[in-house]
């Protein structure tokens, strides 16, 4: 059992929402039946590997695939060549919106190889020996360039340029020299330098965090079968197979009709899996072989390829009162981007300050490409990293004016109408309770002993809507199938026939969740961003509240009556009044049972683009006891309190808690990349790559704080991100108050903390 | 080029309803990329084995499996013991009524093994060899019955009886005496015995026919993957995969929403992959071994064990007068059901003389057991049985008043109103505009050398309507999918597309279709009975007009007009009138794109329990010559005249036409099981099995005669059926016409032939 809490407002009580049902997902997994994106084999397919560049940074003159389409076996050889060109610049379909002419490149290196790992060319052979084979006989011509790794070192004036051309958007007046700085962002609100005039501390401090990887279980991995007429199937295991579908007709310049895909089960994805890698090379492979073929990453490729976060120089300036009100606080972030532009700085700017009323407020964005590889989305993409920056000065204010550092968030806390940098006021609640609840756990007070410190930190996440389709279909034995287009990353199956059984009022064990592919169910944006719960939540509830008036008509159809006058009650049609005549309720067994003689199949279908979703707020408290031998830093304990909506099913919302709070714990002590001189990155695998396992963990505590969100039929909201927000800092302070080291940058990885303690 | 004509009435033209696009499923088949039953190969998957029994009737006194349990590599042994007892006489639920009782004696034999390759015990093992060691080892013990494999013998009194206890249904008072028949049936209009009197000529004949098999080149196959929790997926190939979940749910006890059966692409199924085989037994060898199964048949497996359609045995005695004017038409049908009861011989009963517009008609049904597999339905079930010996008598009518023997036909034609014996009147036209089309074909009155002879038949079929289910999603590029739950034997992806195509005003590229899962789209019955083009069509038709009402209410969000005021035209939204305001109209493609902006997903989804399908007629004439000396029949002509309703897409449809004709020559001709004295099968396989190749066939010449089914938005009705009907009659009238000889039996093989010959 979970050491958890659940801390409730006066909410109307649910029959199946909020309980805590065996999980659907559990049995396959846990068996080891559940299908991922490598599981599947088709007749005469084809193996695929990936020829990836040695080299940082280097001029591809040439590539000669002719002996590689020589060596028996191999059925077909792709490089960016046969790709089509996108237009430059140019940010695909409205639910796609990237940059093609870089996804293109990403995908399949052009002018340049741009990070080590960097796809040059791919082959497809009858066995994966011979693809190996054939990917070594790849004669590449590289002109070797000098390269940059890291974000402050390719800012500088003479590093050098990824992209010769590159001017930064964003500066008025443009500058004229290009430069790796793809973009600078500013927000404000209020003005900053009268706060902190107006404060009586003001404390600034610079920081920096490595790249982390999400770290997912199961590499990236698909299967694609082409056919002559131009459909095209892909198997794949991705946060988004609708966006898997778009990314890739695009890069083939296909119709969105003539690909199908099927989702497979997805062995962790955390923002990782929103972006493609190989199916549309696999697709490309398979339409030159003429067979299917399967494409999968190794764990090397998974490091040196897929995308991890951005790392960060940042630098963050906040002024307090001595009473803790935050009078302002100003920011620069600067983000790599990896090899092509898009880090995740916007989002850093935005929520750095986020969970807090502060009048005035600035921040500056810096999105920087280097020779590493293109970062993706990751777990509240942008927010852990500023945050850290963000609540490490936050908590020095704290310390500077004596206060209780969750007492004076609780001071600042951000409640409805608060101010942001963004612009809309805040609009909805929950943060307070938090920090409250947090606050009362009784660990905070807790003793701690020698070498011992506890920190505190907060974390931000918008929480995702957008949309999603559904579709409801029920059995004639009364069972009922609820099919939807979000890839289960953290039990949406669940929470998804939960709502459905909620909302019908039928047993849980009737219903069944599954994901259904491209061809089946309406458009649905990835699975990403705790949007699912909320924006497929609501779908399911559409579809299923359709069904109902179905049923309904039906009821009326058997007993000749008017529909309006035939209500849902409990699971059962019911009149809904006397006068309507003396009915026995119908239940849903038995309308499914005649649901042949009432018209037929009882099945309905929803879509929305949900809005209204709401933010969600962590805080948490780590109690840690470091090493003063060896620098190594324990966890003793972490409690996670998180505004969590509603709870649909608990369990995993326990897990969602616990999972963020351990990839920061990783994120804080011990993940990075380290590069060696060429720009290769030394420690591509989980022994040299070091993921927090379970002996590393003390039990996460979990406080689920539940402030429902009225724009939801059952309060939900996202919980899958901000979470993530808070370890690095919290155990940073936690680290100062047992060694009385401010520690400013990650990984406080044992060598670091050993030599901040001797510094 | 296909050398057919289409016959049409004058009807809207469509633009794309009646063309002939390229084939969505055509690239796939002929290059051998489409994925059927056993293409699938999933992780740790085990080969399945089913062991049959070698005996025609032997009574099971036991079974030892432990010695194939004990067989390394062996994962799961299953017998009859293993799948849960059916209630006795138990009709399954609403949409598969079919007796469970015997449904799953006959996936496992339980007491006896009623036919030689009787299921008696499966296996699951890591390669298919083990598999094949394993079955090997398993020690039944056998009680040898005598057995009976012949209509006509097991009908005697004295007859080895398969179920010791089965008094005969349907007759009263019921026998006291148990016997081989399971049900008498027996229908009548008007006054057969007056209606001879009236007649000036009668004539009655007996006639038999041999089982034969669907033929179908993709032996029966299935994987099935069970969790421990109950959920169970199943990837099968099979005419109706909602079906298949249906029988294979009550066969384990499970529930419907705990199996996700996914459709495979079907090779051939023409009845034949209704009924379930290896899906139970896959599903319970997976249960027990937690692994994935694969079970597929051999050819030889295929017809020892799956079903053929009954052999029969007929008298039909008919009365006209010398105008021609039928007067009265009687019938006895004796149809083996095989192993269990369930011939088609009610069909053969109503279909026999339904062409016709006869005052009186009687007509007896029998269905017989014997040790033979169960009859499947095959392509019109019933109707080409009977429809030889009815078609027959009737030609002998012609020549013995001197009349054509479609002028006979077109004097007696069944037009809307004629009575038919199973009570309601004819309600669709067609017939006498495909009499009249065949009788106007110039080949119709060529000349004929010297052992040639020209033979007419008809033949009808009800066609089926019932529960599809359909939905439609609109893609962001503006391109559409269909998703139904027909799995496609015949084309009905194209139909789908080209009615959604139509429906919608797009262009037919854009649309693409597929075969949902059954957990992805409403319930829809089997595809056969001719009722997917007719009713699934109708459920497209219906989620894409449910598509159009959103599409116009985004324009009118779009234009901030009421939804009332937008029409949809040509593919576009447009103002319903100049009142409602000067509008650019927008195609399908503007609102797919900003379908984000105006709602999200545009998704409908719809189920039909579809009624008024319009029966189907056919009308065929052939030319044969027969080789004296060997008694082989050559097919010089075969002209194939049908009733269409409206062609959705003719090049199918001739197919279909092509394809029936094709079946019924192999029938008339060549096709039959051939038993020892044993009652073991001694041509099981395609080299002694003799279908009709290539080689053996003239160019089947077809004519469309279009009258559409008013009741169907294109004016569709089912085409797959009714031209199987013909063909054994109207060869056995060309061969008497040709040689002076009646053939009253089927096959009119050479030995047959030429002992007419020589009697």
């Amino acid at each position: 059992m979970n050491d958890s809490t659940i801390v409730t407002e006066s909410v109307k009580r649910f029959k199946w929402v909020g309980t805590r049902p065996i999980r659907p997902d559990g049995v396959p997994k846990v068996t080891g039946r559940a299908l991922y994106g490598a599981d599947l084999k088709l007749p005469g397919m084809l193996f695929g590997k990936v020829l990836r560049s040695p080299h940082a940074h280097a001029r591809i003159k040439s590539i000669d695939t002719s002996a590689a389409e020589k060596l028996p076996g191999v059925k077909a050889v792709v490089t960016a060549k046969d790709l089509p060109e996108q237009k430059f610049d140019y940010i695909g379909p409205e639910r796609v919106a990237v940059n093609f002419w870089h996804v293109t490149r990403n995908i399949m290196a052009r002018e340049k190889a741009l990070y080590e790992g960097h796809a040059i060319a791919a082959v497809a052979a009858i066995s994966a020996s011979i693809a190996e084979q054939a990917a070594a006989l790849i004669k590449v011509d590289y002109e070797v360039l000098p390269h940059v790794i890291d974000v402050d070192d390719a800012m500088k004036p003479d590093a050098p340029l990824l992209f010769e051309d590159m001017i930064t958007r964003g500066m008025d007046p443009a500058p004229t020299k290009p430069s790796n700085i793809s973009k600078k962002l500013e927000f404000a609100i209020g003005d900053v330098e009268k706060g902190f005039k107006e404060a009586d501390v003001v404390i600034e401090k610079e920081f920096k965090t490595a790249a982390v990887h999400q770290a997912y279980i199961e590499p990236h991995a698909c299967v694609a079968k082409a056919e002559a007429d131009g459909q095209i199937e892909i198997w794949s295991s991705s946060q988004g197979h609708f966006t898997m579908r778009a990314l890739t007709a695009q890069i083939l310049g296909a119709k969105l009709g003539d690909i199908r895909v099927t989702p497979a089960e997805i062995g962790g994805g955390f923002g990782g899996k929103t972006v493609t890698y190989l199916e549309p090379v696999a697709a490309m492979l398979s339409r030159k072989a003429g067979l299917p073929v399967r494409l999968n990453m190794s764990r090397e490729d998974v490091f040196r390829a897929s995308g991890p976060t951005s790392g960060a120089s940042m630098w963050v300036k906040i002024g307090v009162k001595k009473d803790g009100r935050i009078t302002a606080a100003d920011g620069v972030f600067k983000f790599q981007a990896g090899a092509f532009p898009g880090s995740p700085v916007m989002n850093g700017c935005l929520c750095a300050f986020a969970p807090y009323d502060i009048p005035n407020q600035h921040a500056v964005g810096y999105d920087v490409v280097s020779n590493r590889p293109k970062a993706a989305a990751y777990r509240a993409p942008g927010s852990p990293i500023a945050g850290f920056a963000a609540e490490s000065v936050i908590d020095m204010c704290a310390k500077a004016i004596g206060m209780d550092p969750l007492e004076l968030r609780i001071k600042n806390v951000a409640g409805i109408g608060a101010p942001t940098i963004a612009g809309p006021k805040h609009a909805h609640a929950g943060f307070r309770e938090t920090l409250e609840a947090l606050y009362n756990h009784p660990g905070y007070k807790a003793k701690l002993g020698k070498n011992q410190g506890r920190g505190v930190a907060c974390g931000y996440w918008f929480n995702g809507g957008g949309e999603s389709g559904a579709t409801i279909q029920v059995n004639a034995d009364g069972t009922v199938l609820v099919a939807t287009g979000s890839p289960d990353v953290g039990g949406s199956r669940a929470s998804m026939a939960l709502m459905a059984a909620e909302t019908l009022g039928v047993d849980y064990s009737n219903v069944r969740a599954i994901v259904a592919d491209t061809g089946s169910v309406g458009y649905t944006h990835v699975t990403g961003g705790s949007r699912v719960t909320f924006a497929t939540g609501i779908a399911v509830v559409t579809a299923t509240r359709s069904a109902i008036k179905d049923l309904c008509k039906r009821a009326a159809m058997i007993w000749d009556v008017d529909p309006e006058g035939v209500v849902w009650e409990d699971g059962c049609a019911k009149p809904a009044g006397s006068n309507v005549g003396d009915f026995k309720p119908l239940t849903l067994k038995e309308l499914a049972a005649k649901a042949a003689a009432t018209g037929g199949p009882i099945t309905a279908s929803a879509g929305t683009n949900a809005g209204g979703q709401a933010p969600g707020f962590c805080a948490q408290f780590f109690d840690v006891e470091v090493d003063p031998e060896t620098g190594r830093v324990d966890i003793l304990r972490a409690v996670c309190a998180q505004d969590v909506g509603r709870a649909i099913h608990p369990s995993y919302v326990e897990g969602q808690m616990q999972g963020g709070v351990v990839q920061g714990i990783g994120w804080a002590l011990n993940e990075e990349y380290i590069y060696n001189a060429k720009g290769q990155l030394d420690n591509p695998g989980f022994l040299d790559y070091r993921c927090p396992v379970a002996s590393d963990l003390p039990m996460i505590e979990t406080i689920m704080v539940e402030v429902p969100n009225p724009v939801h039929p059952y309060g939900a909201k996202g919980v899958g991100e901000a979470n993530i927000c808070p370890p690095m800092a919290a155990i940073a302070c936690a680290v100062e108050n047992a060694i009385g080291k401010r520690m400013t940058e990650l990984p406080m990885s044992p060598p670091r903390v050993l030599a901040a303690l001797s510094s």
